[in-house]
């Protein structure tokens, strides 16, 4: 089993480490970090630098396809909607963490299916042609989209134990000590401060 | 603020980069990934490659130093050890995440302390002098240590909290959508099923 996790320029980090930290340990399964170019590609902070092994071209039927987001996703990258395209022909699974839902709908591949992405993105991936949710993993046939950032967690061991059963999923789990403590309940524009979330709206405005 | 985090051989991903995500965001903050030699640095699984801009000899005041761990940290490497102990000298805050507190242990700064780690090695980190706990952050004056693995995000929101402020680390932590829904309850060995504890206790003997 092949999982292909796409990189571009400025994905978010843990977007991609999450699902990669948690399916990664599927058996019989590699991992192989893909991008437009094979070679290393950095992060939304400019500190972060993942070595992308393949090119596009080198991965043609991975069987789980993992697309991060970033706070500027390259939607209008064709040669990226092209390889998504292609390889959802024949994935098992195509997911995404965060505004990498934006990358799969602009590729055509969320049209009318229920998806969810980071809080801050809900309207635009609408506009893209999916039906937004609030929740934190959506699931419909095939597609599996996480929400902001750490979701890809959830997702990713939530596939996992669909993947290869519960007992598997929780071996990862307890291997990761995934028993989350978080020290503040502000996660979700629902239970943080009304003013933060405000203040973020402002701040992060609809995307180009 | 400098935050510098180690990499060495066979280090665990997501250790290093959960703290990644949430102390980066500090105000008036750069982080630098740092290794032995500048240049790619490789994960315990061998998939997933990240670049170490500098060297440790090119790093010598960060503010916060961060240890990630992995399934066997180079407890052995003096040039390692003697770093730690050269930056804690003026570092702020000294923290670890998973096994990489037996670095720190190793390097002889955790004397004494109430410290945590990887649950399967908590009696390790005792043999190395610490005072192990069960708990998942463990902070003893500038120290701060967490659990395994996933444990870094709480331990990074926590410190990014006593350092910038309630307020700050919330919106890290809404930024990331950091409101976990684990789908199984079996992150700790208290929860997991116990056939599941004593299997990897089996498999995960004492390390080296």
């Amino acid at each position: 089993m092949q999982i292909a996790i796409l990189l571009f320029d400025r994905f978010t980090a843990l977007d991609a480490v999450g699902p990669y930290q948690t399916l990664n340990p599927l058996p019989d399964s590699e991992t192989v970090f893909v991008a437009e170019q094979a070679g290393p590609v950095t992060d939304d902070s400019g500190s972060l630098t993942l070595t992308a092994r393949k090119s596009l071209s080198e991965v043609d039927r991975p069987d789980i396809v993992v697309v991060p987001g970033g706070p500027d996703v390259p939607v209008g990258n064709e040669a990226l909607l092209d390889w998504l395209r292609r390889v959802d022909a024949t994935s098992t699974w195509t997911t995404s963490v965060c505004t990498g839902s934006l990358m799969l709908a602009a590729a055509g591949l969320l049209d009318g299916r229920p998806a969810t992405t980071h809080w801050l993105y809900r309207d635009v991936l609408g506009g893209y042609g999916a039906k937004p949710t609030g929740r934190r993993v959506v699931s419909d046939g095939k597609y599996v989209t996480a929400a902001g950032v750490s979701a890809g967690i959830d997702m990713g061991l939530a596939l996992a134990g669909r993947i290869a059963g519960d007992e598997h999923a929780q071996c990862v789990q307890l291997m990761i000590e995934y028993d989350p403590e978080p020290p503040y309940d502000a996660g979700a524009p629902e239970k943080a401060p009304a003013a933060l979330v405000e203040m973020m709206r402002g701040q992060f405005a609809a995307p180009a």
